[in-house]
Order: C-alpha cells, then structure tokens, then sequence
C-alpha cells in the first residue's frame, strides 16, 4: 500500500535558526536606521490576490508579492512597532525552549506605552495578523516561532510514538488515545515500532470511538486519527510528517457535505487563507474514502437518514465545482452527484445498517475494493 | 491535604441491572396492556420547577414531581413510542458491550413507518430529551446507558490508569496527555498507583500546556486535568470519581468573569438542567482556586490586562448572587468585588508578569496561603 511521498518537502527549522532569522530581521531595521534610510520590512501578501494553485505540486502555494512595512509612515508605525514586539516575544520562547499559545503571546506584548498612554495591543486581533506576518516574512511556521494554536485531535493504532522523551504505544491507550499535540516537530516528537498498513483520518470523534471500541485499527493494522472537525495545525502536521517519514498511505473519511469535501481538501491541498504552510502541512497523496455520494445506492442505505441539502449546501457545492484543485472528473462526478441527489448524509447515518456496520462492512469493502478518490 | 468524602455517594449500576430495569419498564406496560388499562410510564418532571438546592448535601438536586405518559393519547402516543424506540436501542447496545454517541442513536432509533410513511424520529432534538427521559425514569445514567457526549479534556500527572485493559502511566504522557473519555466508569477506568496530594483542572488547555511544559504536575505532585470550557459529562463523572476514590481535594482554577466562575459552581453543585446527574457528578468539597477578583492587586497585575464587563457579564454576576448556592459571605464578596472593580480577567493575563509566573509564583503561593473558597 506504499504511496509517492509528498513532494515539495522542507526540513524543520532548528531553533538556532530561527532565532538567527528574528535576529537578521531586527539587524536589517537597525543597519537602514544607521545609514539614515526610513526602516522598511517586506512582508509577503497573504491574501487570494497572491495565492494560486501549484498543479505540479498538487498544492495551493503563496506568490511571492510583498507589500512595504515602514516605520516612518503615520499608517504604519504602529503596525512596525508591534511586528518586532511579537518578534522580540517569539525569540524569548525560542531560546528559552518554551512554547506557548497565541492568546499568550497578546498578553505577552500587551502593555501601555509610557508616554502616549497607548496600547501596545488593544485585542487579539492586532497580534494574531502580526503573527502570520512574521511567520512568512522570516518563512519560519508558528510551532518553530513555539507557538501553538488549538490541541485537539486524538490518536490509537500500530505505531509507538516518543512525545517529549515519553515513550507512548498507541496500541495500549484504551478507550482515550494519545491527545495531538499542537507541536509535533520532530524535537519533540518522534516515531517508532510502526507496524501500520495505512492511516485513517475520521472527522468525527463519535465514529473513532467506534472504531477503536471494534479494535478495527487492529485488524486491519492501520494508524486512527480523529480530527473532530477540521483538523488542526498539530494534526495536519502529524499526518504530513508520518506520510512523509513512514511511507504510510492515508485515507480520509468525512461527512458527505460541501463541509466534509472542504476539510478533506484542505488536508490534501492546504487552505487559501494560509497558504504558505501548504509546503509542511498539505498531503496531496491524501485518498478520500468517504462518505461517497455514491455510497447511499451502493451500501443500500436507506432513504430516512439522507438530510436535504440547504441553500448554503449547495451554493457551496457548486463554489467548489470551480476551484482549480476540484478539476478532476471523479471530483466532478462526486460533487454533481450531490447536487443531483439533493441530500447529504452524515457518518453516523452508516448506523441505520447496524452499529457496527461501518466496522465490520463498510470500511474493509471500501478497502479491499479500492474505492476511493486520490 | 486530605478532604471531606463527597456524600451521598451511589454505586455504579452493573450492566445486568439497567438492562434489567429496561426490561422491566416494558413488562409494566405489558401487564397495563393484558389488563386492559391504557398503558402509562411516569417520567420525572426536568425543568425548573422540580429542582432545589440540597444546603445540607450542597448539590442541585432534582424533586419528585412526576409526568405522565400515556400511550392512548393523541399528544403522547409518539412519544411514547419514541420512549421504548430509545429503550430498545439502549438494550441492545448494554447486552452486546457497545457505546454510541446521542448522534448516532439518533440514526440506529430513525425509520419511516411502513403504513403511516411517518419518520420514528425526525431529527436529534427529538432523540434527545428521549434519552434524558429514560435516565430519569430508570434512574441509570446516560453513560450507564452505553451512550456518550463528547470527548474533551486530557491528563498527566501522578497517577496510573487502567483504560480498557491499558495501563496508561499519567508521568509518561508527553506533551498531549491521556485524551479522557466520555465514559470513565469502573468498569472501563480503574485507578492504580496515585502519587498525587491533589487534584488540579484547569478551564483552559493552553494553560494546562504551560503547566505540563514546566512540570508542575511533578513538582507539586499533582493531577492535572484540562477541561477546555465547561467540563464534559466524562471530565466531571472522573473527577467526582478520584475525589471519591483517592480522598484528594479539587482546586479549580478558571478565569476571572461570570462564565468561568459558572464552571466552578457546575463542577461543584452541578447544574440546573442536568439536576438529576448530581448526585453522581457534583462535588460539593471543590475548592476555588481562581481567578479571584482579589488576585490582580494580590498579584500586582498592569491594567492593561484586564477586560471591561459588558452588561452580559453583570447582569450574569448579578444573577448568580441570588443563587441560593452562592449564599456565602467569600462568595459574595468575590462577586461584589468583580461588579465593583468593572472588570475580568482570563488566566492568560498572569502570562503578562512572564511565561512561567502562574508555574513559578501564581500558583505556589495560592496553594501555600491556602487562598482559595470551599
């Protein structure tokens, strides 16, 4: 069940580098001050205007535009003052080995300015654009900055993991799993004794919980993510890491709506809005699995646990229908089928055939018949 | 450091006996039925109404008012239905060992109707207070019922767990901790070689990272448990179960505004919706650790920490002095001092005197002074 790596792939930053990267960042402010120039960072724009999709590569990537921050400039200064607060904040984390969440960071930097009697930061929303500023300016993804967004995500199945020196088999951590972590660089976490076959992403919590009540990543020796909802950064991560390090195929099961295709093409291709974490976070070798809009006919399933599709539903569907990444006839196929049909249906709905129907039936059928989309 | 047990205390149910009580609910309308009376279940009244706060028992408990529901009555005959749809599903899965989440109860009860064409269930805001029902009239918990909520919160600390025939060692737990589950009775979790003097939760993940990233857990010989927001049915069912079983006290610590001290006040009488879970969820000796009103003086916090109360947060603290359990004189003065100073506070605040201050000194100092409220 081998699988082609994801290309392209870029090392890990060591922690000496990115500080020597923040350190850069600040000599080059004080070099242009020296020589009586006005103090300008480029920073990259990060919006759809400088976002395409890489076909190649398979990937939504960052253009190289870059927008001006100066420090002379009545609209700017503020924003140029805080960008090297965050800065001077994250070098602190990164030598002193710590990390820390991004609402942490804004009461970090948070503070009144002696003379003016202004704020640093008012709320949250003025750091946390200065912290995706950074990250590409000095092209260094948050967890290197040690910062960590949300912890959600559990994990079961064939592999030993070693997190901060512990060593965790995940084939003994009964009902719970190992938690993700938000930061799994390879520093902190490492892989070992990997027995797995392939990775299954589920979306829902509810439904791994089944499966790992079934032992099914047992039988079937596979490595079981839960995401509940769209993964988070910890997880994306995670996953990339073991594709690319284990040579592990994965095979991603969502709810089939616009929302579940949306979260398996964000793990397979990375999303608009952070595009530039597409190159350490996106899996294009990613294999949707499921809930097909097919599966209704074929698994037999009947019609009271469909839901009809909304207007926003189908607005959505067809948004997508024109995506350059969705270009793909099986995608086309599986998009129209669910605007034709008219109705979506959940993971749980595969319950109405039994509650270990998905277990027992559907899962190893998908499998053995290779039915799924790549 | 030891603490008053929590009272009253009821035992777990076996498997053998809820599916017995099940069982006997049906025969009841059975024997209602040979006799030629209009079948009938008396499900316990859940609303405001029926609820009362035990002083002596220091729990919200739920009174003895009971409804009727009568299967030959145009308004109740689906409901009733319903009721033993419910009962059925939640039979078969305590016979054959297996859980489920409410959603997917939902899809096992949902089927049309072969002459009528009507659903059983139209959508899960019917399923659900269905189950709530059953709980009440059987007097078994949800969890008891082989169904679960979500899955939130993790642990480490000192402390080993049998988890489904895993030994999870809480020391080895790396940086994401054991992910705890929905369902954590005896039959599944079991407690083994605790080392710890007590027992922290912290509302919020990102806080519960700092703490485990400085070890705090080991240095205090702690329990340290994070419950991102308002504690999960399984969170809760645990704690109530270690401060049981192990006689360790509870300190909470939340942030500093109506909404986390809620938590503290669910956490320890329960609450108004769910009164009928107290007794085996509520923990009446849990202690209040903080955020206090009085901390950022105490502490020597900036200003420009601080957050103003909006006219929710007030006339929420207003609200909650009236609550015949926050009837007491610290209680009062913590809420007066809140609604006086006319601001909040969350924990990441403490992150302003440095990262590791709530580690090093927040919390030392709290524990050593004994500040906290019972």
């Amino acid at each position: 069940m081998a699988t082609k790596k994801n290309s392209p792939k870029r090392k890990a930053l060591a922690a000496k580098e990115v500080s020597k990267r923040l350190v850069d960042l600040a000599e080059q402010v004080l070099i242009q001050a020296e020589q009586g120039e006005n103090p300008t960072v480029a920073i990259p724009v990060r919006s759809l205007s400088n976002v395409h999709f890489n076909e190649e590569r398979s990937i939504i990537e960052m253009g190289d535009r870059t927008q001006k921050r100066i420090l002379f400039n009545v609209n700017m200064a503020k924003k140029f003052m805080q960008t090297f607060l965050v800065a001077a904040a994250c070098k602190d984390l990164v030598e002193s080995g710590k990390t820390t969440s991004i609402r942490d960071l804004f009461y970090m930097t948070k503070h009144t300015l002696p003379k003016s009697g202004e704020n640093t930061f008012n709320d949250q929303e003025e750091s946390d654009p200065i912290i995706e500023d950074l990250e590409v300016a000095i092209q260094a993804l948050r967890e290197e900055l040690h910062l960590f967004a949300s912890n959600r995500g559990g994990l079961v199945g064939e592999i030993t993991i070693v997190d901060a020196g512990d060593t965790i088999d995940a084939r003994h951590m009964g009902t719970g799993g190992w938690a993700v972590p938000s930061i799994v660089e390879k520093d902190v976490i490492q892989f070992k004794k990997c027995s797995a076959e392939f990775i299954l992403l589920v979306e829902k919590d509810a439904v791994w919980r089944r499966l790992n009540e079934d032992r099914f990543w047992k039988q079937h020796k596979a490595i079981l993510v839960q995401s509940n909802g769209m993964p988070a950064r910890g997880v994306r991560r995670l996953l990339r890491r073991m594709t690319d390090e284990l040579n592990l195929p994965l095979y991603v099961l969502v709810d089939n709506d616009p929302w579940g295709l949306y979260i398996y093409s964000v793990v397979k291709q990375g999303s608009i809005n952070l595009a530039f974490e597409s190159i350490r976070m996106a899996i294009p070798s990613a294999r949707f699995l499921g809930l097909s809009s097919f599966d209704r006919e074929r698994y037999d399933l009947p019609d009271t646990v469909t839901i009809t599709l909304d207007n926003k539903d189908e607005t959505r569907a067809k948004q997508m229908m024109d995506y350059p990444w969705f270009q793909n006839r099986k995608w086309k196929r599986e998009l129209k089928k669910m605007l034709d049909s008219k109705v979506k249906l959940e993971l749980e709905a595969l319950s109405a055939k039994g509650i270990s129907f998905i277990t027992e039936e559907y899962l190893p059928r998908k499998l053995h018949e290779n039915d799924w989309i790549a």
